[in-house]
């Protein structure tokens, strides 16, 4: 089995890394959400080749999370590429995904960048927490179930 | 470049693509969360080819996410591997994951399992939040700026 295929799985984690799994997918969004969104620039500034670079766009805009902007310019312009709003919130995985580095994974000198978070203008580690009672979740205090929808097989999204 | 190479950006995400962004590895992390711990089991669970699981079990073992625990039983016997401190602080990654395939890959039936907070005792929806104030994280609110370590070039972690 490939591990696209287990997207097919009842699983939403196996579901999100056939979309977003890729490491370049990854590093695109993060370009996305620094403000990148030509083709050109996201290709400097990964370092990537122009063939992957060209197929992980095509993919997330297939799956919605990109779409593509068509340019002016005329023919031979590549167009530029904007996150939607199924796209903006892949922010979690990155913020997630920042916070593990900047722990486990910083040089001597420390993380290498501090975020402030402008709403309360303190400096900020983002947490993931329960949206019930806002405390931090950790492994071992999740009980998955299956959900009301799946059991009565009803339509809700 | 090829993506590993990344990880010596001075970028947290980056980095931790360098570890974790691997597909076959978060599903890997997801059976770990669960209980898994044996090979076997590993194969079985997420049907991978066992050079595939052994190279990822070993590339995680290296970089302290895994840790070998040998087997009594004699030699032949396969090891088994349980989650480190660095490891299990890899839950709000896959839990980040989770939410946003709930929210956009599930199909008509809506998200496949819900979760429950074992500490509250409520349905809850992992969310990504602010340290200080406990508010979500949205695109557009946070700025990132040179850590105050990394301006000085002191030493600290």
């Amino acid at each position: 089995m490939r591990w696209s295929e287990t997207g097919a799985a009842p699983c939403s984690i196996a579901r999100s890394l056939s979309v977003v799994g890729d490491c370049w997918t990854l590093l695109l969004l993060r370009e996305a959400f620094r403000g990148t969104s030509r083709f050109e620039e996201f290709r400097e500034r990964l370092g990537v080749a122009r063939n992957v670079l060209a197929a992980r766009l095509r993919r997330l805009a297939e799956h919605g999370v990109l779409e593509r902007v068509a340019e002016t310019g005329g023919p031979g312009r590549r167009g530029h590429y904007r996150l939607t709003a199924k796209g903006r919130d892949l922010y979690p995985v990155l913020l997630a995904l920042l916070r593990w580095g900047d722990r486990w994974l910083a040089d001597e000198r420390g993380a290498p960048m501090a975020l402030v978070h402008q709403a309360c203008r303190h400096q900020t580690t983002p947490t993931v927490t329960c949206s019930h009672c806002g405390k931090p979740l950790e492994p071992g205090q999740l009980r998955a179930r299956l959900s009301a929808a799946a059991l009565s097989g009803t339509t809700q999204r």
